[in-house]
């Protein structure tokens, strides 16, 4: 995600970048066919990428530096950027020390947050799971609420929006189709895309990419996957989707302003209920 | 609306630009306190207007139109645009003759958009109303699923989504202020300004303007008006907020991605729920 945004904004720099990724796709936790579009939009900006090839060795040479891969494949660029992540610092603070657990250097809390000692609980990066900001945001405040008596839910961490600042954009929140189908079984989800071909608003920005939705059968949307200039804008109404488990009925009875992005979510969930209005391929 | 889109664009272009309101401002049917943002930006941009005053006659010059107001007070200007919306042009289709009943050219209905007059109905800008290309989608999904026999809800026209195409965007659903005190009491009303200033994405966009809540004490929020770059992009979720009857802890509840824009209608209603997260003011 870090790795797909810096490339991004490099090439729009005019850089020449390539991007080496150990999984088989870029953005590897998001939906596949999200995957698959980034690709494809990757490549017509000239952003090469090598999937499913890890990192060997790397040397230095007389203009930059030479990356070796596991499978022999050899790539020479001016700068390497390491963009694998964060890792936790959390070493020689004392966590041990009063109890605390600790694996591969992440704090082992309970679904509250709780590291099982006296009144310590921890929030952000150091807890396995989404390195956002937001996600922080939100375990500080559960946290706080917590501490106040207020008896908060815990945080669901598949209902967190999650957002690529790429060139094109990605957004998504819930469930990909393959853990929706995983967790209610294969015949037991349907989807719908959305090309945003058929959105006004997008053929002004010039954006290309869709919206996925994913649905348990006949119940509530589990996922929404989007891909497109802006779209991390659209995620703010597909979290509420997500999280307050709507049908496509109940967002298809709605009416979205012409011209936006967000009605390109509208007619997604009209399709999916089952009455297309606008639709492109 | 269509008056300020224009001149907005036309400021765009280099030119000159006044507009003429016979209202007492801006965007009238908007919210008090977005008309003065939008007043406030326009007078930033050196868009010029006069509000409160009226046509009253209009000659031709060496360069161009000389428009003399009700008050005495003359523009003179090389071109006019009259930008007072769209008139029904309903005379001489035999509408009459049927028995279908118009009132100063548009066709009256019913709350299911029929005549009166066997299986005939209207829809769009010739109904009494909102004159939005998205409400004519939805009164034509509406008419159609009537004769299908599907027997849908009447659409509530407060939960149609609106949006302003100026520089900056004004979007907003449901009531303004005002109308909600009408008609819940001046007391039984709470309203909520948080100001884009705020927001990291709109700092990255140079944009100034905020999210103003309305909200029944201790109940739902009824409206969200919103002032800013971009912000019809926002109405999709704003739309979903009041027309699922919302309150603002139910909102304060989600994670809102950082950094989007849409954030701010998330810590709007973290505030509205009495647990503001960033505020800058």
């Amino acid at each position: 995600m870090i790795g797909v945004e810096f490339a991004s904004v490099w090439r729009s720099f005019g850089a020449d970048v390539h991007v080496v990724e150990a999984l088989d796709h870029l953005v590897p936790a998001e939906d596949l066919a999200v995957s698959k579009a980034l690709e494809r939009a990757f490549r017509k900006r000239g952003i090469g990428f090598t999937l499913g090839d890890r990192f060997a060795s790397l040397s230095e040479t007389d203009s930059g530096v030479r990356m070796t891969l596991e499978s022999g494949k050899a790539l020479d660029a001016e700068v390497l950027l390491v963009a694998v992540g964060r890792g936790p610092r959390t070493a020689g603070l004392g966590f041990e020390e009063q109890g605390v657990r600790l694996d591969r250097g992440f704090v082992v809390v309970d679904e509250r947050l709780h590291t099982g000692v006296g009144n310590v609980y921890a929030t952000g990066d150091i807890v396995p799971g989404l390195q956002l900001a937001h996600r922080g945001f939100a375990q500080g405040i559960y946290v706080a609420e917590q501490i106040a008596g207020l008896e908060p839910a815990p945080i669901d961490e598949t209902g967190i929006p999650r957002v690529t600042y790429s060139d094109p954009e990605v957004a998504s929140v819930g469930l990909t189709e393959q853990a929706a189908r995983e967790r209610f079984g294969a015949d037991a989800v349907e989807t719908l895309d959305y090309s945003l071909a058929g959105n006004g608003r997008s053929k002004i920005l010039a954006t290309q990419g869709f919206v996925k939705l994913v649905r348990r059968t006949d119940g509530p949307v589990v996922g929404v996957h989007l891909v497109g200039a802006r779209v991390g804008e659209l995620v703010g109404e597909a979290q509420l989707i997500v999280n307050w488990e709507a049908h496509p009925e109940d967002v298809a009875a709605l009416v979205h302003a012409h011209p936006t992005q967000n009605e390109a979510l509208g007619e997604a969930h009209l399709a999916l209920a089952g009455k297309p209005l606008h639709a492109h391929n």
